[in-house]
């Protein structure tokens, strides 16, 4: 709503500074959105789900979303999982179409994508992977779980004193051969089930990760599902379940805790697709039990889509306020310049929009990689053919790597990236209305949940190292993600002057280079120090950072190629450049050490950076305009595609704050406070002179 | 409350492990908090000011306050503020005591700390600083601000489009000579008045810095006194004022925005200690303007001390956590490792525990020399001897140079102590009642708010590369915290060996050294760009980090000087070591391209940084309890003193969250999605063969 401005004084111009850039865009915003999603039908398939998720009535998000109550929260998160199972009856049989809608409604309002995502993503998908066919036919189908019918599940994995080492969990269960069934116990604090999403008020039934005990040996962690709740919702004897309450963000799941005490559960809910226990108690055991530990992974591969919108979010926002934003004059100019026009402005968030692009390269491409390794799986165990299903193992773990090292990274360059999104917004980026505050609470969670990321990191750097391991002995290496480790080139410096910093392909080497070159340290600082890995361990935290900016470049570079679109091509290259140059400067100390580039090099890369930079933010309109996030998606009074910054802004904080209520329920305390009287009154003069004197001896 | 165990298990033992280390502990916790705190003065001081705070029923804190919505924070602010209004009159004439009292309330709850900060540092220091004595004296003890006693002041400073650049506000201050008046105007939505803390719906007064107009000619930025509530607290006519809502953090902070159509206030509502302004509209201007924007350094100050403290608070958490976890068998051994054994959760941690060291030093030695400069400018001005002033001006410049360092340096790394201090706790770190969510929201604000870090780090970047060229042009440089200059050695290279990095003098003039070299680099970048300061806006961001840590050093190596008990000096010397090595590490970059350290001696620091890591780690459980932080300022039920981390968490989640409500509110809903009926009964089988025959044509 635009306001009454007096004569003779010049109102601020957002609007009129982001259109005009706007006009200006270079490129293809159609063919810009292909690239991000992957193709041209994607990037319809997307804009329609958007479109019908943000009509739709009962899904609606608004600014007052960031002001409601652990309470109200949870109350409409209940209200749009009702909604959301008439959208699942209806995309059935293509549960694709409902996982694609719901990774979008993981943009806007996280808490509910995990909702359903626990549900789904790990509660059905445990009985997947770990449970008969027959056994995930009547959880998933007859019962109606698929659906959200008859059954909500929950995910009964970590406990108070355990996250990481699922193999130490301590809940037991132990098998009752009298009455031929597992009775479930929670045997001190220490085992009580902590953080189970969906716990505390929602889920019939769980699965539990419990330590499967059979005459008295301990066969290790396995899933068994538990009901927890009847169809009238009342807990079951024995179960004892409490709310977890608040946390830092995503209020609207009720995460709580589980203590059983001796719940009996039939023989037959112990899910049995590796582990079998027979009725007189004998165990059969799994040939291949890293199969059992899958239900993570595709939660993991999600958690990169979903910090690639999240980026596109939050880079938007900030992007957009930089060029609206004037603040400060530069010499000889008598306007204010606009906040992206600083060179410094440009360093702190370009290169996270670079980061953007190369996250959707990722998670195009970690989410074919899944499915097809999926598939491989589940044709592998049911043709029994043991070569199919060892192929299908080492794609398993070939994923298991892969996430490991993009999971870890990407979530935490968005967390970043929120974090320096809402700084670069200066005070208002504080606003609860501009996102950035309820955004990072509610992302942050994943850098650590679904296998913390320091650990996720460790991983991979471990086996990136045992890659170079293998090549050094066998002058091979297997996975087709490691393959690059053949063409990282040992001695030479890479990179010496500028003609290199403006090849991709000399870039990406020098990253394979610099990766190949750390392992090598790691191993002869392992095969000095008697193989002890944790004193490498920010080596390979480092290693695995890279890992992620190999695969991107890696990706990039050969999608590049196919691009026919001149200026989208130009644009692709420019972002792939500053992707490659902010992550050498990132590891820059690995880089001189290691020679992989010159220090001459390095300094004439700090001069290059800020062309690059330049030439970024000159379409920066454009490339943020390339996500299609319309203001629904968007949900900041700073991020608004018109542009009108302060009129939003203004408008919004009048709607949802009264003005007419100009005094607050306090305001009694403070008059009251500012109203009072003297001191010396209101102790009644108790240490007045002429009352000491009358005390006085 | 311990809870009941079944036999053959075994339980976990955070208390044990807490208690055992502790009790190992191998130096004076009094000693050290001495030291920490300046003097043993200081530490019985702020001890006893803790025990007052705790003890109050009013100003109680609890798990709760992590639960609190925005309008439950403004009423419980309110109470308090009345409360403290009690102390107010009870510390005089000692303001010292009661600003102590402020800084240790502000640790627990920040709103607070700011609500009566805003008053006293903001409203009434710019009272102090920019009007007359008659004019302090009115407002502060006649009218009774000072004891917030009929009026309570509010900063209007920031407009919606402007924070940074002060000069270029837009509110209009314009003399009206026909009624002795100046009539205070918004004159577009751009000149709102915004963030302004207090003014939604507390403050009757305002200082408003508004441009100086009088007979056409625009004077520039001064500050006038505005009613904006009467006694009543009814808004004065041509005062709109509304709430700019829910924020990131702080809501028990009535952030408003102020709007003035046509207010006029009195002549003499103009602060003239420097401009002043005649009945017939001759102005005077001030002969040294830069003393009237003084009112934000106390400010930049305080937050010096509140960074200390706050890390204090969460590295102390992280840590007792960190002791008290076990997660993963290392190789060999039975029982799991405690997280804090491992050498990269040592890596995430320590050094912050050498900063918030470190920051103790920067906290007490900056507070002592902006009491020192406050009262050289009270006495230069009341004198009115030159060179005095002249003096006094030059310590206001030093200061300004400090603090525009030390604020933005401490602030950021507070900021990433609380985020990394959460992240190492795992999945609790998320939970509410851990203190990191709100401790981290409340905290960033710092890194934005009374000078925007980045601009800070700017300016003092500037500073200290214009101290260089001083230096190189005349042999000589002002500044007393600028003579290290002439120490920094330039060509050689300072770190080689073992010897090196182990001691003090030598880690402290590499960081020197680098401050001088990096300076050098930025003077012949200057020269060759036409003095552009915008393309070495990096390099003035690292140097002002660097500023900090050299600051600290030096003032940390004198003072381990004058230590006489050995084990303190021990542990100081080893965090002292760290916190040298960790910033080198930071900078690895430049101090290798400088060549400040050898190649082999930076690889060399690598291992040796383990085993200074290691010589901490054996001693954190002392080195946080030295900090002296009862349970009631710790606020957290992973970090209590007793180390019984699980019990008080259950506890703790138990209480405030009532476990006999086995049903929420919202029960209904998801009773009816999962007891809901087919689809094609509910759409009475609209799409069945039956009817869509009887359709067919």
């Amino acid at each position: 709503m635009k306001l009454t401005t007096l004569p003779k004084v010049v109102e601020p111009d957002p609007q009129q500074l982001i259109w005009k850039e706007r006009l200006n865009t270079s490129f293809s915003l159609n063919e810009m959105h292909a690239f991000l999603e992957g193709s041209v039908e994607e990037s319809i398939h997307t804009l329609c789900l958007m479109q019908e998720i943000e009509r739709d009535p009962i899904l609606q998000i608004n600014p007052d979303y960031y002001e409601l109550s652990r309470d109200e929260h949870r109350e409409i998160t209940a209200k749009k999982i009702k909604r959301l199972a008439q959208y699942m009856e209806n995309d059935e049989p293509n549960f694709q179409n409902f996982q694609d809608r719901l990774n979008l409604i993981a943009l806007i309002d996280p808490q509910l994508g995990t909702r359903i995502g626990v549900h789904l993503g790990l509660f059905l998908s445990a009985i997947r992977g770990n449970g008969t066919d027959e056994q995930f036919n009547y959880w998933a189908f007859q019962r109606g779980a698929v659906y959200m019918k008859d059954i909500y599940g929950c995910f009964s994995m970590t406990e108070i004193s355990h996250g990481s080492n699922v193999a130490h969990l301590e809940t037991l269960a132990e098998y009752k051969q009298e009455k031929d069934c597992f009775t479930i116990t929670t045997p001190h604090i220490g085992a009580t089930k902590w953080w189970i999403g969906g716990a505390a008020h929602s889920a019939t039934h769980t699965v539990v990760f419990a330590r499967l005990i059979v005459k008295g040996k301990d066969y290790g962690v396995k899933t068994f599902v538990v009901p927890i709740r009847d169809s009238n919702h009342d807990l079951y004897p024995g179960v004892s379940i409490g709310d977890i309450g608040e946390k830092m963000g995503r209020d609207g799941i009720d995460n709580g805790w589980i203590q059983f005490s001796g719940v009996e559960i039939p023989r037959e809910y112990m899910l049995s697709k590796f582990t079998k226990v027979d009725k007189d108690g004998s165990v059969e055991e799994p040939p291949l039990e890293q199969l059992a530990y899958g239900a993570l992974l595709g939660g993991r591969v999600t958690m990169v889509t979903d910090s690639w919108r999240t980026g596109e979010r939050f880079i938007t926002i900030a992007l957009r306020y930089a060029v609206g934003r004037r603040q400060f004059t530069i010499k000889g100019e008598e306007i204010e310049n606009q906040l992206i026009n600083y060179p410094l402005h440009q360093k702190r968030l370009l290169p996270y929009l670079a980061w953007v692009y190369g996250m959707s390269i990722a998670s195009n491409q970690i989410q074919k990689d899944y499915k097809i390794i999926l598939q491989n799986l589940d044709d592998g165990v049911k043709s029994g053919d043991f070569g199919l299903l060892t192929k299908a193992i080492d794609g398993l773990k070939g994923l298991f790597a892969d996430s490991a090292s993009l999971k870890s990274t990407c979530t935490w360059i968005t967390a970043e990236l929120i974090d320096e999104s809402r700084q670069s917004c200066g005070g208002h980026g504080y606003s609860a209305y501009a996102g950035f505050g309820k955004g990072y609470a509610d992302h942050v969670v994943q850098c650590t949940w679904e296998g913390d990321n320091n650990i996720l990191a460790q991983n991979s750097g471990r086996i990136t190292i045992q890659k170079v391991m293998q090549f050094e002995k066998k002058g091979n290496v297997s996975g087709i993600n490691y393959q690059f480790i053949k063409d990282a080139k040992r001695d030479e410096v890479i990179l010496s002057n500028e003609d290199d910093l403006k090849n991709l392909e000399t870039l990406n080497l020098s990253i394979k280079s610099i990766i190949y070159r750390i392992s090598l340290k790691c191993i002869s600082t392992l095969s000095s120090n008697g193989k002890n890995w944790d004193t490498i361990a920010k080596e390979k935290l480092s290693l695995s950072k890279l890992y992620t900016a190999e695969y991107i470049m890696d990706k990039w570079i050969s999608k590049i190629s196919d691009i026919k679109d001149t200026g989208v091509k130009k644009q692709l290259i420019n972002l792939a450049r500053l992707f490659a140059i902010s992550n050498i400067d990132k590891f820059g100390v690995y880089f001189l050490q290691h020679s992989v580039i010159s220090n001459a090099c390095y300094e004439e890369m700090e001069r290059y950076t800020y062309e690059v930079l330049k030439s970024v933010r000159d379409e920066v309109i454009g490339l943020t305009d390339s996500f299609k996030l319309s203001d629904f998606f968007i949900n900041s009074v700073l991020g608004n595609h018109n542009g009108d910054i302060y009129h939003n802004y203004l408008g919004t904080v009048k709607n949802l704050n009264d003005i007419t209520q100009t005094k607050a329920p306090y305001t009694s305390e403070l008059l009251s406070m500012l109203n009072r009287d003297s001191v010396s009154s209101r102790e009644k003069n108790q240490k007045s002179e002429e009352i000491l004197a009358k005390l006085r001896i």
